[in-house]
């Protein structure tokens, strides 16, 4: 999308770079700033995230993206060409125009640290700032949470079902774009994958890349032995061969020909790969192949429509599979391609705030949430005002005040960890595959008066002329 | 993502910018591309873009990406920073690191216009290269042809129940990531929505925008009178206010109530909008309250959870509703959130590849579509070689020849048009909610001996020593 004459453009803010605009917003955000500029709203607002209702066959989430967000409020400011290009619509007024060119992200950031297993109603990020900024940044923060925790609670269903076993992200090609593939491989890594296909991901955050060989490479040469030589003499390291391009079983076969000739070169052989047919039942008849043919250390890596189910039912049927590559399931998240999530203000001016439209009625406040575990199991969670004291963990802690972070960024192996945690404490009912408990949410007296006094003010104000 | 500061060493190459990295590939292209550079397989190879299979629901396809795809070939190159991290990594050969270094994308395109219906089996994409460079952009190209493909067919579906309605992309914030939602609004607008509320969609391609007031705003203010009042006199031009932050028919009444003073003020209102609630029932009592009020020309905008299904069922139903906002339903193709797509191989120097993995078969060679029109209706298509003819119009023409476009970007609006043509030429039974007739696509007799041919050559291959 961006050449890198652009990118010096884009540098010295003469160009824009829609992905990283602050434009990358809804035009309603600036319509209201507007009007809040012009009535001098710019009191603090505290807007919170949340999942309204987790979907089918989720039993709990994972949060993820608050590593994006925290970057994005760091850098968030309008360029010259922003500006410019605003001017041009005559949308706006020179007053607006002024404002976002001095506009930063002073406010404050409260959150789950990423990782962290939530629940419906929960907020996992509070942004606490002047209304108007506030309110331009709504967009992509929803944009940034709801896909990385999407995934990331995706990834840890996978997780779940293949204890022990390789598990790589195959997905870039079919994620819905760049920031998608290399967010989702993100997201995966972090729920527990042993990493990613994407080269990309690998640099830009430090994740573990494996890749083996493609049809195309078998194709291109005019035998399959000639295609495995040909790939085994230029990767002797960690060779995986993959088998099924033309016959899986007589693909084996032939490995295990080539054997005595890879033991010549020196080359250890790893593994096969499988991508296509019924992969519980040629699992099965190559292991045996390449047992037979003294091939016992030789591992079996699946691949081609793998889900959560497909491996569940895999595994309980004995496949002698060691790993999987997981695309188009993991990164799509194709059972529940979005997440019911919003971003909410909840308070306004010092003054708690509510929406009670059908169906989406919101907990005002600025909330907390409190984990009791007994022993390694979690028991429950309350959901509370941010200054109500209950037992339990506190969840969301400070992350940015004034605009500054309150720590450096954490390692991924810190948050992969701490999801490892989670998960490991979940209740054995939520672990399963079609989850058959809910997890008890509760919401806390404080929080409850609270809302009813705001129902009463919104009725006042109702019954006003 | 990535600041000011670091977009400046991005455009030096000192930086590497993951989303337009030629490192946004799998690592097995640049294993294999190894290994073709070791063996001196640098023929020309033809790869085509193509779907197995259409969704469930889906009768028809849209092809959308392929001018993203041709900035994506024009901009490829390695900087320096990237060989150095690659280098960093002790996978590759200095010998091919100097290769990369020069690598530029030399290669022809052949495809169809953006904004054409397809179907299974007929290549959208053809790109003829030197084997190594062709396997290179594989996954990139994929990525950006099955995405905007995906939306832009989705958006059709959307388009064709709802004939003469605005229609608004109201998805960003739950596209998965920056680019989605970018993307998803170019997609749209090509199947013929009427415009985008992302800002940036906006600047980036040209696309209308639109964009109202959210319930933050009326929860901000005292009551939704005062919000109302405040919105109006921020943005007096083609007001439209939402109704259903506490209740939908008083908030219709309050509107009617407030029509005097927005005609003392000299604003005109031009709609209110719904985002909650059952918006057939909720359409029809609102349009009740605005016609006594005497409000006949306002108009009524309806958003939440809108997909074609609810689409279709509320116009069926009667519903006074002009225009909807639709957002997750487009932005991540709920209801079929991926294309079972591929990019093969189908002929190396000179000669025609197969794939016949189990239900992944391809047909070999370098293809043509030609479409058979009789009247003002599609009839049916033929697949055959390039260099075959049959009758009827030819599909896949040439973009881009030794690395260089054959002619300028297409306006959006011609690629819009063409679309535009192209759904009103689908049979009756292809434009339904639930499509009830299957498309004919036949395969030519040259296709068919071709075929025959590389599986013989295969069969032969395999039953050598």
């Amino acid at each position: 999308m961006v050449s890198h004459d652009d990118a010096a453009r884009e540098a010295r803010g003469e160009r824009i770079a829609p992905a990283v605009s602050p434009l990358l917003t809804d035009l309603y955000q600036l319509n209201m700033m507007q009007a809040y500029l012009d009535r001098g709203m710019t009191a603090p607002a505290a807007f919170e995230f949340f999942v309204r209702k987790l979907p089918r066959q989720r039993g709990f989430l994972v949060a993820a993206g608050l590593e994006q967000v925290l970057g994005y409020l760091e850098g968030l400011r309008f360029g010259p060409a922003e500006l410019e290009w605003l001017r041009s619509t005559r949308r706006f007024s020179d007053s607006f125009l002024a404002y976002l060119a001095g506009l930063r992200f002073d406010g404050d950031v409260d959150a789950m640290p990423e990782g962290r297993v939530f629940f419906a109603n929960e907020p996992i990020v509070r942004i606490t700032a002047p209304l108007p900024v506030a309110q331009l940044v709504e967009t992509r923060i929803l944009n940034l949470l709801h896909f990385q925790s999407l995934i990331a609670s995706k990834a840890a269903r996978i997780v779940l079902q293949a204890p022990g076993k390789t598990l790589v992200d195959f997905g870039l090609r079919r994620a819905h774009g760049a920031e998608a593939g290399l967010f989702a491989a993100r997201a995966a890594f972090i729920a527990g994958f042993t990493g990613t296909a994407t080269v990309a991901a690998a640099e830009a955050f430090g994740i573990p890349v494996f890749g083996t060989m493609a049809h195309s490479f078998i194709q291109a040469h005019d035998s399959e032995t000639a295609a495995f030589k040909s790939f085994a003499l230029s990767r002797p390291d960690n060779l995986v061969l993959l088998i099924d391009t033309y016959d899986t079983l007589e693909g084996a076969r032939r490995v295990v020909a080539l054997a005595p000739w890879l033991r010549q070169q020196g080359i250890a052989l790893k593994g096969v790969r499988l991508d296509s047919g019924d992969l519980l039942a040629l699992s099965r008849d190559v292991r045996r192949i390449l047992d037979d043919g003294g091939l016992r250390d030789v591992t079996i890596f699946a691949s081609g429509g793998i889900d959560e189910t497909a491996v569940a039912r895999m595994l309980e049927g004995g496949a002698p599979i060691d790993g999987f590559g997981v695309g188009t399931a993991l990164t799509t998240s194709e059972d529940a391609p979005a997440l019911d999530c919003a971003f909410k203000l909840q308070e306004y001016a010092g003054v708690a705030r509510r929406k009670l439209s059908a169906g989406k009625a919101t907990w005002p406040g600025r909330k907390q949430v409190f984990r009791q575990a007994g022993g390694e199991v979690m028991r429950g969670d309350v959901l509370t005002l941010a200054d109500d004291a209950q037992p339990g963990e506190r969840l969301i802690v400070g992350m940015m005040r004034g605009g500054r972070r309150l720590s450096q960024p954490e390692p991924l192996a810190t948050i992969r960890a701490r999801c490892a945690g989670d998960l490991a404490r979940l209740p054995p009912g939520l672990r399963r595959l079609v989850p058959d408990t809910a997890y008890p949410v509760t919401v806390a007296p404080a929080l409850d008066a609270l809302a009813a006094e705001v129902d009463r003010a919104i009725a006042s104000a109702r019954s006003a002329p």
